[in-house]
């Protein structure tokens, strides 16, 4: 990629075929250390301890006194997971088999049931505790890099959703395929047009043929721009083709920027994503950020391991008060089937057959070297000052 | 082996160990490339894509305007398989995630929808494409060695096939195991009198005990016969064996060569399959074929991968006009029951137990060095003539 | 550990991380060559072989004319199961495939029924037979070191199993997970006082909160001593605990040694194993002996694989004439369904999920370290002796 006078991101060359460009997002598998992760809906973590794997670290989470904690889910005694025990004391958790029981805050081994209040053992053992927040009715997990400390979560949250009032509706699924393939096919400029074609969700929002894309950085966001929209082609000895349909809604008379629709709609200007440049950004560690007018559209693709990860998709509106039941209304009406549902599900479709590398990238995969440029980049610098820190101490 | 005067090969030592004495034979888990493979029925192959594999290769079959295409399955793009996709333009097939078209004839990328008609793209990525002919109702598909051209796929059809009007019955069925336990089983002399002395289809077809058998070379096959045949046993020490039953059909009253049954009935002499030598014959790749009076029965053995294989098993009858409706009855009736379904299933379910090497041969085992004879041999020769074509060019 | 002058064996440290203490056990994933196994009820062997895996070796099992057979489930010739065969031959198994024919004696390649009288293969092939006994009412198969000739089951089973008269219930069931971690949760002492704290077996039989326990050896036997015992337990900063429940039986009312409860009670004096030390034993390969004081209850941890493991639960009663009823309606009617089924269910799930080593060990894990010791030991002795043996032949 080269970054131009005007800021814009374009393409150098196609038909890469490997990964070997982005050698820490290529050895990503399991996804980055560093970040806080979504890992389930806070009202689905009760006393009862439930598991999770999370960047490929096994979790058993647990909520004493309101508060939620996350152990390594592996008593170290004999292996069993702590997320198949049950809570004997308050702030704690025992393993179901011999009964080692760990202090949630600290994971210390603070009582072994089955060897009475003298047990040698106690003390000199203790479980990894990982940082928990909730946030977005979410709990968020901290997977550290080595011992180091979390950096507060609101750092790491789209701005726009820690300061000002709203609602949200959302779905958190999981889903076979890598998190890398999930997160590019979020971002990716190409798909949609055709992928999508079929979707329900079209009735409301019309969409391209095929655009002139350019990726613009801002922050620790990276933003997809259309220059051109084309709502036909004519293929030279192939055919025409076109995304209208009859029950599509019909695309604006211009071909215009679509970056501007929010502009170009009355929103409300304290929300800076609905602003310039983009409707469609995307951050570390795996955040998609959709602007639409009246709302934005959330996917945070959680690495579970190699092979699988969590879809959660949020959609949020910034109003309170009675306003709020009209959105749950058309959430649960429409967009929680049409969007979180039939549409999303054929992107999780697509993810699960991808199978890269050997790839060759073409024009709009400007998208996904960009965002491989944005993890590559983001990574090199922490690693960067992390060392520093470790000089300096 | 040795070859006797007399044209006749028999067993020279027993108690083989293992494959090393046939190398190709032996690295050919996955199948020999430089051969047609019937794939499935023409009916079943249509305008939507179907998937499959053959020899290791993973295939998108789709027909266009009455032809029949087969493409690599596997968009360079991004590693989705093609035959997920749909035809968007004629005589093209489009890759469901992005829309890249591909020309079906050649495989070259003809159009990308979402990235407009000025792609720069198109026409620098092709998938490889698989030269396919419609023979006895099949779609078979060529599998070749390198980028070699194919031979005609009449000179690898039976003879017998190709010139003569018949009608025709049969099945195809996935099967598990490897193509060589599903090859050997079906031309191995020694199994068929112990393993379906319960088939049904033994109501017609009297089998003896025990056989004395020689194979003799003639053209592409190798052909089963029996020198001598025995109705019984009486094994010393142990006890007496016969195949007879009183729900069998008799078998002849004399010690006959089973090669001459036909012969000895009256049969079409067009038909050269039927007449001397034996009546179970097998050539490369693969294909086996029982001469009965009155109809031939084919098996190919199709590899899928080392562990799995296509059965394609078909009756036929050199006849036409109204003739054919009694071959239909009598096939529909019965034949397809009890040969190609409980007979052949007795077959399926050894192929799918077979574990060799290590192996002990025993002397009916003939057939089956023979088999592997004939596989190194044809496919030493075949090596040596291409090498041959590429110093002269 | 270290044996002290009072013969009891107490724990020198914790905290061990792996096994390489224990080379010869940690080697035996797949179970100890050198003894007899239960495989299955002797009801279940019948003239129609049945399949079994133990120590890793695929067995045949079949009954003829009373006596039951084990042959290595391989047939030479093409690798079939011989277990799928048929018997076509009194004192014989032959292959499904071609007949080939077994002696079930000695394995011996008798008669090819597909090759006739002369086969000329016949006595130059064999499979590998096990020696078969039957005892309990159970098939038992030996699985040697090599060539080595069995020792007698006798010398192996419980002795008060040999020469008394009794009655027995039980249960046979294939569990997932490895033999050793079932063999370790039998023995130890520490799960059971927390992790069937809600098995309904505790309405009659009271369990305390923790113990301080020794392990006694005696003979082939090592036995767990209760010193202490303990029903409450206050654990500083954390809370109380007790294993007292309205719905449980009372515990008596001191801190006494239940290695005597037997004692205590009017037990069979003849029944050795009921008397004093304690009333859990456990000897190589891995059986556990339960003593209460109206019976006695074993457990046998076959070795099937690294990951599968066949449980044998058996309770006896040294009984006869019309007291066998009221074992069996008390078997029948509670022990199958509390002990055998709900309580023994409570362990196969830890025992499934255990994952060790890397293990950190506790003070009760004395019980786990003397049994790996004594197999080690036990090992080591049979391997000197069977070295000695033959530089002596």
């Amino acid at each position: 990629m080269s970054q131009t006078t005007d800021g814009k991101v374009r393409p150098r060359h196609a038909g890469r075929q490997d990964w070997s460009t982005w050698p820490q997002y290529n050895a990503a598998a399991s996804g980055f250390a560093g970040y806080w992760y979504p890992v389930t809906w806070s009202s689905h973590v009760t006393g009862k301890p439930s598991a999770f794997t999370i960047c490929g670290e096994k979790l058993a989470l647990i909520r004493d006194n309101g508060t939620v904690y996350a152990l390594h889910d592996r008593c170290p005694h004999r292996g069993v997971p702590l997320s198949l025990g049950e809570q004997q004391f308050p702030g704690t958790l025992s393993c179901p088999y011999h009964g080692w029981t760990y202090n949630l805050p600290d994971g210390r081994l603070c009582a072994v049931i089955t060897d009475g209040p003298g047990s040698p053992i106690c003390g000199k053992v203790s479980v990894r505790t990982y940082p928990v927040e909730e946030r977005l009715g979410l709990v968020w997990v901290y997977i550290a890099i080595g011992d180091e400390e979390p950096h507060p979560i609101d750092e790491q949250l789209p701005a726009e959703l820690v300061s000002n009032p709203f609602v949200l509706g959302g779905r958190i699924q999981p889903r076979t395929g890598n998190w890398r393939f999930a997160c590019e096919n979020g971002f990716d400029e190409g798909h949609a047009k055709y992928l999508h074609r079929t979707a329900l969700w079209r009735l409301f929002k019309p969409m391209p043929a095929w655009n002139i894309t350019s990726i613009v950085a801002k922050g620790r966001w990276i933003y997809r721009v259309q220059d051109e929209v084309h709502w036909d082609a004519d293929f030279p000895g192939v055919g025409r083709w076109s995304n209208k349909r009859w029950w599509k809604a019909n695309p604006p008379d211009t071909t215009f920027n679509i970056g501007n629709t929010g502009a170009a709609k009355k929103v409300d200007p304290t929300i800076e994503a609905q602003q310039f440049p983009g409707f469609a950004s995307l951050s570390m560690p795996g955040v998609l950020r959709i602007a639409y007018p009246k709302f934005i559209h959330y996917e945070f693709y959680v690495p579970v391991d190699a092979d699988n990860h969590r879809y959660v998709g949020m959609m949020v509106n910034f109003t309170k008060g009675w306003h709020t039941a009209r959105f749950y209304a058309k959430y649960l009406g429409v967009i929680r089937w049409l969007f979180h549902g039939q549409f999303s599900g054929q992107d999780a479709w697509m993810v699960d057959v991808t199978d890269a590398p050997p790839e060759k990238l073409y024009r709009p995969d400007i998208s996904l070297t960009a965002w491989r440029n944005l993890a590559e980049q983001e990574t090199t610098e922490r690693r960067a000052s992390a060392d520093a820190k470790d000089s300096h101490s």
